[in-house]
């Protein structure tokens, strides 16, 4: 059967973090997301543009939800390198660049894609893989 | 440092998958997402709104790019239950569960949150813990 509805936009990314203060750092003061909640030991919640960026600590969103909780968010957690990409301009990209060395932090990879676009890549204090590409190489 | 510029958007949220064929199954046809790109083995690419879904197989991201590689993406990977979020109104929620239903896959959980909004949760054939829900739950 298809789809009679079609998903509009994703509205919730998530990343898995194994320290969440280097994470708030990184992501609040480094990256200025804003931040939506935070519960200590388990979460941190950024909203960025038209989503929101959920960073978790896996070791507690695995712990299933007590039978009677109210809201029943199912568990989960991954362990290992994400991958998350934020959209930028190719003049941010040159600023992004400026601000990270600035902060000390390498880029690790940066090209342009055959079909236009330009990616540059770093990683936050857990590992996981961060990028910033202009919308274009998707030909968005 | 304070940032100078701040993500206006997430452009690639990814999933990492133990079965991309049923991965293909799961998010195109019965999602009804726009596929993108695939490689054998390796990644389904599929367009949603203004985003990209990336879905890999962990096992081959997590490859290093060649020293001679044109486009070193940086190696990438992680195991577990992941999660994800599409925004849906109040009535495409509905839609959803009749779709779901009809395709024998379970709503894992529902609930109204204390801001209002509500949410569903499945899960991918991976695993992964997917949500649908209304923008405001996030004042959005």
């Amino acid at each position: 059967m298809p789809s009679l509805v079609t998903p509009s936009a994703i509205l919730e990314s998530a990343l898995y973090v194994t320290d969440l203060d280097a994470a708030e750092r990184f992501y609040g003061d480094i990256l200025g997301l804003e931040p939506l909640g935070k519960v200590e030991g388990r979460h941190l919640f950024f909203r960025c543009g038209p989503g929101v960026l959920l960073i978790f600590n896996a070791e507690a969103t695995r712990i299933p939800p007590a039978p009677d909780a109210r809201l029943k968010v199912p568990p989960h957690g991954a362990v290992g390198e994400g991958h998350l990409c934020f959209a930028a301009t190719a003049d941010e990209i040159e600023r992004w660049k400026a601000h990270l060395q600035a902060e000390n932090i390498a880029v690790e990879s940066e090209f342009e894609w055959p079909q236009g676009g330009r990616s540059i890549y770093i990683r936050d204090p857990s590992g996981n893989s961060i990028e910033f590409a202009e919308p274009r190489i998707w030909g968005l």
